[in-house]
């Protein structure tokens, strides 16, 4: 198309010639030079979908590297698919470009992508790029497999199911904090790489697909935490007519990020109902409750107590002396103001 | 979520709720409550999967009927795959607005999503909301099936085959030019029925679903025209290694366009190559012509011979005296500029 890697690419074909590549491995796509994609689904086997859109300005900034980007628009459906105990299989993608990009960043945006589909185990399967003003946005529609009738569901949680959330929690709000405000890191007292750390969670989300056989061994109801823990958990309790309380001083935090919360104390309630987490929450029945942490762990998750679920409704957050923490606003809305 | 109709909805599960009875076909969509849908695929067939998305101000008006906006979204994926003679099964839309829409707005919409899908035989499946700036769009993924391996291809032209095209051309772009303008139909000297086809050429498209068995009976390719008959033939013809020649004047027109155009001839070359159609062009092998014609017309589609293909390369477009047209531009280009 162009032989100036940083002139902006004229034509969809040449930014289809860039993405063709990520299709190489689903026969179904066929180098997307046909107008659908085609894909069989293993007899035994039923498909779980989900499609999560993700926007400059709302779920990453103008000057996050192209590779993050494209890793963090599949990695936020993968995450969807691993709370239903899904296997990612292949995805749809919608570009939309406020202007044409140029061939280097798409080649890096690309590679970004391409790094997550390894990680995930899924391929491009087809997408439409378009121009338009607003925001860079990208639409992914992702499809995974699980054996029939055995989607974990949200809605399903029973009372007194002991409530689980993988990895920890706030590590996302507060690296987006970090990106837009560098001299946070010196007032937090946290060294370069425990920034970093921070910073990587929310430019990299790590989808625990490997909680799968965990999750359909043991949970009763799942869920990705994106809208943070005490929003998400209304959603599980709401579904399930159940309540469910949860510990404050339960709720995992990193040690960078507890670090951070230790020296503003303001940040602790955000940091556990901001969202972006991209962590599993699971509702999981009190006797096999130690045999979910072990799988987890065998699967390599680390998976903590946050609370229990119980026969009334509402979800509440207890402080360290027992009493139910006041939340402004208990997640991200966003249709907020 | 609010009594008052025309006040705008706040928070995602006022908009969710509305939506709600589009999914209450398909119980893998669990009524939108949960993250993820599930979908079983009849043993035998495959998926077919399209996402096409459109946005305000390219692919609809801002003061579009609202039902027309979810007729259209829903209608130019369906039309993707009518042309590889699948039947849709269900579909994900991920909505995008401005601001937030009110009660009334989203009503009417549904409406329109439901009358498409009613005709075209799915359910929504899932989805996800969300405001940003920009124009609103509409970003459905629909998945269809065919027995496997069926799919009707576009790249897979053979030389001299017969080139039909469904319905006619040129309509949608004459509606627009008429949305815009409303004093053009009276330059044209139409009535207010035959602006009025125009203009519902525009924002209904018609998805050829009707077609599917003629094509997987008899045509060695097929794709749909929305950019334009010379672009999309030429993507046919690439993918195929082919060449074609089209003879103007059989290219089919409807009353109304080829009354517009005998009025304004600069616009016949734009009224089959302007795009926007969701008509299906197919490729079928000269001895299945007249067989496939009598398959659509039985399917109660009309089909029209425009053209070859031949073992060449490229595509002509040939005025009345048997000549190639000089056409600065062979189709929509989402790129152009």
């Amino acid at each position: 198309m162009t032989s100036d890697p940083e002139e902006r690419l004229k034509g969809e074909e040449g930014i289809v010639r860039l993405l063709a590549r990520l299709a190489s491995g689903a026969p179904g796509a066929f180098g997307l030079t046909d107008d659908c994609a085609t894909i069989a689904v293993e007899p035994g086997t039923e498909l779980v979908l989900k499609t999560d859109p993700v926007a400059e300005g709302v779920h990453f900034l103008r000057d996050d590297a192209p590779e993050d980007i494209g890793w963090k628009a599949l990695a936020v459906n993968a995450s969807d698919l691993a709370a239903k105990a899904a296997r990612p299989l292949g995805y749809l993608m919608a570009l939309s470009f406020p202007e044409a990009p140029t061939a280097v960043w798409l080649k890096r945006f690309a590679a970004g992508l391409e790094a997550a589909q390894t990680a995930f185990g899924c391929h491009l399967l087809g997408g439409d790029t378009d121009r338009r003003p607003g925001p860079l946005s990208i639409t992914i529609t992702l499809l995974g497999t699980v054996p029939c009738r055995s989607m974990v569901r949200r809605g399903t949680a029973q009372p007194d199911d002991v409530l689980f959330v993988s990895g920890t929690l706030g590590d996302a709000f507060l690296g987006l904090a970090l990106r837009k405000d560098g001299a946070l890191a010196g007032r937090w007292g946290l060294s370069p790489d425990e920034a970093q750390h921070l910073i990587g969670r929310f430019l990299r989300p790590q989808p625990r697909l490997a909680l799968a056989s965990a999750l359909s061994a043991h949970a009763s109801a799942a869920m990705d935490v994106s809208d943070g823990l005490t929003k998400d958990l209304a959603r599980m309790c709401e579904g399930s007519g159940c309540g469910a309380r949860v510990r404050f001083s339960d709720v995992p935090l990193s040690a960078p990020a507890a670090k951070a919360v230790a020296a503003d104390p303001a940040l602790a309630v955000s940091a556990v109902t901001a969202g972006d987490d991209y962590e599993v929450l699971a509702a999981v029945p009190a006797p096999k409750a130690e045999p979910f942490r072990s799988a987890a762990a065998a699967a390599g998750v680390l998976v903590s107590r946050v609370g229990r679920t119980h026969a009334g409704r509402g979800v509440v957050l207890e402080g360290h002396d027992g009493r139910p923490l006041a939340i402004e606003e208990l997640g991200w809305e966003h249709f907020r103001g």
